[in-house]
């Protein structure tokens, strides 16, 4: 309709780009992760997991570092899994999957964001290799509450994905410690339900 | 787990009760939408709707009033339809649904909101109440984008809802002028798809 003209305007330019981006990314609906909502009901996707993690971040925040911008934690979440559209879901528990991953998820995020104007791709980019690079307290916090919530997921629903994929108490506790760097106390929550998931025979040593 | 303990801490009891939040909101994943996805695949359920608007407030706010504060539409986006989890999904062009839901959502926000410690309760009702009252440039942004998603949704499904209900050109023209209110540039991009929509017959007058 609006390639149809003769004359574009700057600003049409920008909006049509933007549309773009917003239909493309309505497929992340479509992704499907491994773990499973808390009423164990059917896996999940990644639009409503990304969701999720951004709404707990409003609630959570207090457990952040002090100075931590909670809004640039909501911004990262909301977008830290565009590149599965392209690269798909990976399982944390699939060490070989997750190296091969790194790569794909590159080139998708190169795609998915390049859809947007100039600035605001680079802006979204640029989050999102924050996220992945873990090194500032925003990025931290968010990883935090990625690995929280399927953790909160699996002790809600007799273990959820781990007995599911033969995983163990000991890799679980490695995911908490990326918890425990982004938030001290939402790390010493977890372990508590690892440890309750052990003594309940959901999570096996 | 924390309840078993003789004492229990100020900041345990917060954080108890950011989790029973935490907890309740994932049912929103389990509240289906009318609307389809944009490949029209199945049905929307409304956290992940939460999401996709949410994310278009963070590229598309250029498209709002100078001024409007950004980070609490996205806010107030991610957690405007909470109250569906009590409520459920009313369809925008049912009228008499839309009148009786009004008094079921209040009573949900009541309880919902009510699950966080005091002050986060308070936060999280009152961005919901302005959302709803649509008197704030956040609140007609956050709902233009409430309403902007559905029509861009269907003009990509060959009409999807509107004719499975029989929906007017008359009633979503109606619903532009939201979109209007809250953001001029957005409420021209959508009537023109309504009107393309119209000429391509996906949509009756």
């Amino acid at each position: 309709m609006r390639v149809s003209r003769v004359t574009i305007a700057p600003e049409e330019d920008r909006l049509n780009a933007q549309i773009a981006f917003a239909i493309e990314i309505d497929k992340l609906k479509r992704i499907i992760r491994r773990n499973h909502l808390i009423d164990g009901s059917r896996r999940e996707n990644t639009a409503e997991h990304s969701w999720y993690v951004g709404t707990l971040a409003m609630v959570l925040g207090e457990h952040a570092p002090p100075g931590t911008d909670l809004q640039r934690v909501v911004a990262m979440l909301l977008v830290h899994d565009l590149v599965e559209i392209d690269a798909g879901d990976t399982f944390i528990y699939d060490t070989v999957a997750v190296e091969a991953q790194a790569a794909a998820e590159r080139a998708a995020a190169d795609r998915i964001f390049g859809l947007l104007p100039g600035e605001q791709g680079v802006w979204l980019r640029e989050l999102w290799d924050e996220f992945e690079a873990r090194k500032t307290p925003e990025a931290r916090f968010a990883k935090a509450l990625d690995r929280f919530a399927p953790i909160l997921a699996n002790h809600h629903t007799d273990g959820g994905t781990w007995p599911l994929f033969k995983v163990k108490a000991a890799q679980v506790r490695e995911k908490v410690r990326i918890i425990e760097e982004g938030s001290p106390s939402l790390g010493a929550y977890a372990l508590e339900l690892v440890e309750l998931s052990v003594a309940r025979g959901h999570l096996s040593e």
